[in-house]
């Protein structure tokens, strides 16, 4: 499961000092970290753990991340779990553009939105395994699921499994969820009325964290960012896939996030495809 | 509601540029910009918001911060108000010792950690509510309450403090967070085993946000604090309990916090007090 990418530019001095992600498709969280080394242009190991196999919950995974979440990042015989905090660490060690801003007002502007970005994120997160990724679990069998669930490390995330996999979202908790996340993609809307990106004139981790989260919503939540509704959101949308790291790092899905492909296509934003 | 604070070093070029904080006592989240100023010697103007009167769901504080929380931090014209992300500011725009690290993966480290922190202290918070908050609260009449609560300005929020004022956690909800609480004075024991401070060799913003949330932990709920059970833990403690910023700080109390007093009197650290 492990997939070398070595990008033109940015090559470190040493293999010890190059990143290995451990992690799922470019998507929520486990997009964070791709997206940042993508926009450095830096070389890393990408390990592939795939979700939908529960690969998070192996033995060999767990020795590395006994939480069992994605992404883990290891640089310099270090480990990392978290994958906002994470984005600051890379930031500041890998070569290249940063992304944290210099200005301390905007670095907390920055951080304050990866916060609200990781709490919206949970309201995303309900109404994506209510769609998208319940339906792909339970196309295993049962005996075979309950087998899967019962390894996971902590009881707590065995209820969210379980729950996920059993589909067992309540009506309230559907629409609860679905009227956070269009009311925050509202609030961004607001934002970036304001200013160019999310936290003030340059393009920050807060753009990367919240794109994460939020890139396939006119395709999997058309309902929460119609056009006339939430302009500046969807132009916002438009001019982070045209970025060319973002597709870089598109064309590593393998699962989920090969949808991106689509909603480049519905966003009429060209993409690498359409350039070969 | 205004108290103005200034301290004999660290005064700012103009009033303008002079931290307005607004908040309770120094106590949890409150606490934490409070330490971080008195640490820097800074000077800074305390208004101090009662949260046993609801002063925080007041017209004049809404008109500061609309959802109504504590702390906080207005400084050259904007507006903070998440505690965490607010001590990075503090500490990169205000003269004096610095309490985030130089090296990245510490900084990692000192960030994920207030990130637990956060997520304990939700723990915490419920036992405070019960023990401490809620009956304070509860001396007020059923209308006062109602008429307090009815001003509050999400429904969430209503609903977190019509259950703390009415004592209606169940023992379930109690129990998991003292179990909670336990478990992460044990993990904070283990870290402080390997090392001084929270985040390396250095004390840094981890340890004042974590030391805001458990200071009075011997006091309030001893039994998740047993000296022989957690002696890292309880000598971390004694070592912030004895910086003079420490209690500086706690000098600002008018209810709560005040018993920090006792809790320095019960590890057996000199307060100021006894240095009179």
């Amino acid at each position: 499961m492990t997939q070398g990418l070595a990008a033109s530019q940015g090559a470190l001095p040493s293999s010890m000092d190059r990143p290995q992600v451990y992690t799922w498709d470019p998507n929520s969280n486990s997009g964070k970290p791709l997206f940042v080394l993508s926009e450095k242009g830096a070389a890393f190991d990408y390990h592939y753990i795939d979700l939908l196999e529960f690969e998070q919950h192996r033995a060999e995974y767990l020795a590395i991340n006994p939480a069992g979440t994605v992404p883990t990042l290891i640089h310099n015989g270090l480990t990392f779990t978290e994958s906002t905090e994470m984005g600051e660490y890379l930031d500041a060690v890998i070569p290249g553009p940063r992304f944290v801003p210099d200005d301390p007002a905007q670095r907390y502007a920055m951080r304050l939105r990866c916060r609200l970005t990781d709490i919206a994120a949970e309201s995303i997160s309900v109404i994506g395994w209510n769609n998208s990724l319940g339906p792909m679990v339970r196309s295993k069998s049962p005996e075979e699921l309950e087998r899967l669930i019962a390894r996971i490390p902590t009881e707590e995330r065995r209820v969210s499994w379980r729950r996920a996999s059993q589909a067992s979202f309540s009506e309230q908790q559907l629409a609860d969820a679905q009227a956070k996340v269009v009311s925050y993609v509202r609030e961004l809307d607001a934002v970036l009325a304001g200013s160019p990106w999310l936290a003030g004139a340059d393009f920050t981790l807060a753009d990367i964290a919240t794109f994460a989260n939020f890139y396939s919503l006119p395709l999997s939540n058309p309902d929460a960012c119609p056009e006339a509704d939430v302009p500046h959101f969807i132009d916002w949308l438009r001019r982070i896939y045209a970025r060319p790291a973002t597709m870089t790092t598109f064309a590593l899905a393998r699962s989920i996030a090969t949808r991106a492909f689509t909603v480049a296509d519905l966003l009429g934003v060209k993409s690498p495809k359409d350039a070969s």
